[in-house]
């Protein structure tokens, strides 16, 4: 690292979200003529495809009103967010209340509502949406949209299911993940027991049943009674998954002044990147095999813009809270890593997918799974981390 | 190459066939206690997985089927192949007859029957046991399954499709693909009338309605009507899918005595080629977008082992059946990429995935997906292609 500031770094951070990053998405992502946003986006900004992912739509609404919230009353913020609130609002849900998969750059139902993450990022962005804009209409859909997920986590695939009940009962660990997510979110307007329950609930499966603390990985899969399952499913390991998971997790711990599981949650980041990081060509594994096997994911070996932003949060993050030297030298080497290959200089915006040498083989900057989210969060972050920093720095010379 | 004599190339098919592969799937495959096969194995055959695919049994027993019907009277491989037809015809099928996606070790489902590939599959395998045997009960199962798959080719994945009827109707190319397959095996033991319109629609529905003449490609997808459908789907191009199926078009007019359609089979498969080749490393692509788009998926700029061998086939059996010198040009230089990249010299069998630059990335020799199928049947297939060659070259010569 050239500088390693904390001063330097929030300037780093700030400035690209806010004079890089989000001007891309202001300049190429709103659908004028249909509403919502195009995600699939060249390289240069220019629209290869005009489907409407649910996740991605309902993730850029997040976005937008976050940045509204907590940056600054920006009224084209505010704007675009509503944009992508009132396209979602009239097509995103089907007559159940469940939010389809995808839709039609005109709002009609391509996917159905096999995904239940549809209906989480729904939640997510129409209650941080709610809060820009005191709209009751908003919260009582995020509301609504909470419980049923909740009502439907024990199957949330409905028909959709093709495992065959019973022979191999698995859980994944992306729900508590992402309900841990939601309930950190929606905490305020949710009930509060039942809110509390949820999280103590999150925390269990994640730190306890999906973490393998012999082997020092995370199961995306287990089965139903948390024992390990020796299949493709239950030998997957996605450390980017569970780095993310880990800075969730810290964010409840630090609003419970748990710092017992703050560290807990610190030393599985550490343990994670460890297993994860490529010793030969840096960079973090997109997936790997539990025992070593070859992964049935072709990608495998790819390097993924996600997986190092949420690594930068969870290491500034863990940093920040535990002054763990061990978080702070990783923290660079990751930071080296990631800045020096995945912005894109010329057009904005960070580039998506390396291949093992960390070399760009797809050049997009926005497709069905890639979208104005993490690439933003992970800058907010960062940011706010490095201020927080800062002060403290500062308050410690004085 | 070193020798391009049809009789050194012949011997080198044949040799690496019986004394190198189908050696390496008698050895580590055979499931001694539960019954059907191991397909997922190491690169030395050790045993990582115990999964049992339906696609991949049904596969095999067509291999060993195959080479008992066409190579020799072999008992070791009859035994093998009534090993994988007693655990299929115990446990593959649903009450409804429909076939499972996947049995665990013991024969019990996991994935319902929600993809129609394994009825084709085990239509194919089936039916070549039953000539293998004269066993009537496979041959009435592979018939009615057969049938089954007619009755459900509009609705292939009934209540596990995810797409909202008629927002964006697709059709694939992969059904009338291997409807062809089917039909060109099976063909003696159908309704003749039937049979015949169903080839036609195949062939009508292959060469006219996904073969883009303008474009010189492919689509994996089209709408209903036949049109071009500018969605991720219908810019999908898998140029070893479309020179796969040429060959199948190559067998069926030859049956039919059909020498133009043989002509613009070998057309498409040098057009297709032109396309997919990799001019800065070398091999076919995996996947492409037609118009030039970041294709979705991560593994596109992958070189497989099935791709190149379906190319093989193709190029040769073009060749000897139009003597078009293109093909033979092409035909050498997929034959020394493939020969110098995929066979495992120290454990038999092939490798089946290269990066873009034809490195070796896994080394898996087979998976959820890659069984005894692709590589026996090139091998076999090109053998007997070179033995003609061979024949027609003496026969020329004297």
């Amino acid at each position: 690292m050239k500088n390693s500031s904390p001063e330097y770094l929030a300037n780093l951070y700030k400035n690209a979200l806010l004079d890089d990053v989000i001007p891309f998405w202001e300049k190429y992502s709103i659908d004028e003529e249909e509403g919502g946003y195009f995600t699939c986006l060249e390289r240069d900004g220019s629209i290869y495809d005009t489907d409407k992912f649910i996740w991605l739509q309902a993730r850029q609404v997040w976005t937008f009103s976050m940045l509204y919230n907590r940056v600054e009353k920006r009224d084209q913020w505010l704007e675009i967010a509503t944009h992508g609130y009132q396209f979602l609002k009239q097509y995103g849900r089907n007559k159940e209340g469940n939010w389809y998969f995808s839709l039609n750059q005109q709002g009609e139902p391509l996917i159905q509502p096999y995904n239940i993450f549809s209906d989480c990022f729904a939640a997510l962005g129409f209650y941080q949406y709610s809060l820009a804009t005191d709209n009751k209409e908003a919260r009582d859909i995020a509301i609504a949209t909470y419980q049923n997920i909740l009502a439907r986590q024990d199957n949330p695939k409905g028909q959709y299911e093709k495992s065959v009940p019973g022979t191999r009962p698995l859980k994944g660990f992306a729900l508590p993940m992402i309900l841990s997510m939601l309930n950190l979110e929606l905490e305020e307007v949710l009930d509060t027991n039942q809110v509390q329950q949820s999280i103590d609930h999150c925390i269990q499966e994640i730190t306890d049943v999906f973490w393998d603390s012999k082997k020092k990985i995370i199961h995306e899969y287990v089965l139903q009674d948390g024992s390990y399952s020796n299949s493709y499913e239950g030998r997957l390991v996605n450390p980017g998954h569970g780095i993310e998971a880990m800075w969730f997790i810290m964010e409840i711990a630090r609003n419970r002044n748990d710092q017992e599981l703050i560290e807990k949650a610190v030393q599985i980041v550490l343990d994670l990147l460890n297993y994860g990081w490529d010793e030969e060509y840096g960079g973090i594994f997109y997936f790997l095999d539990a025992k070593g096997h070859p992964p049935l994911q072709l990608e495998w070996n790819q390097k993924l813009w996600w997986v190092h932003l949420e690594t930068l949060i969870a290491l500034s993050k863990g940093f920040r809270l535990t002054d763990n030297e061990k978080c702070w030298k990783w923290y660079q080497k990751v930071h080296d890593y990631s800045w020096s290959r995945f912005p894109d200089p010329d057009n904005g915006e960070w580039f998506g997918y390396l291949n093992r040498r960390g070399e760009r083989y797809t050049p997009l900057k926005g497709s069905k799974w890639k979208g104005c989210f993490h690439v933003p969060r992970a800058l907010y972050e960062c940011w706010q981390t490095f201020e927080e920093l800062t002060k403290l720095q500062k308050s410690k010379q004085t």
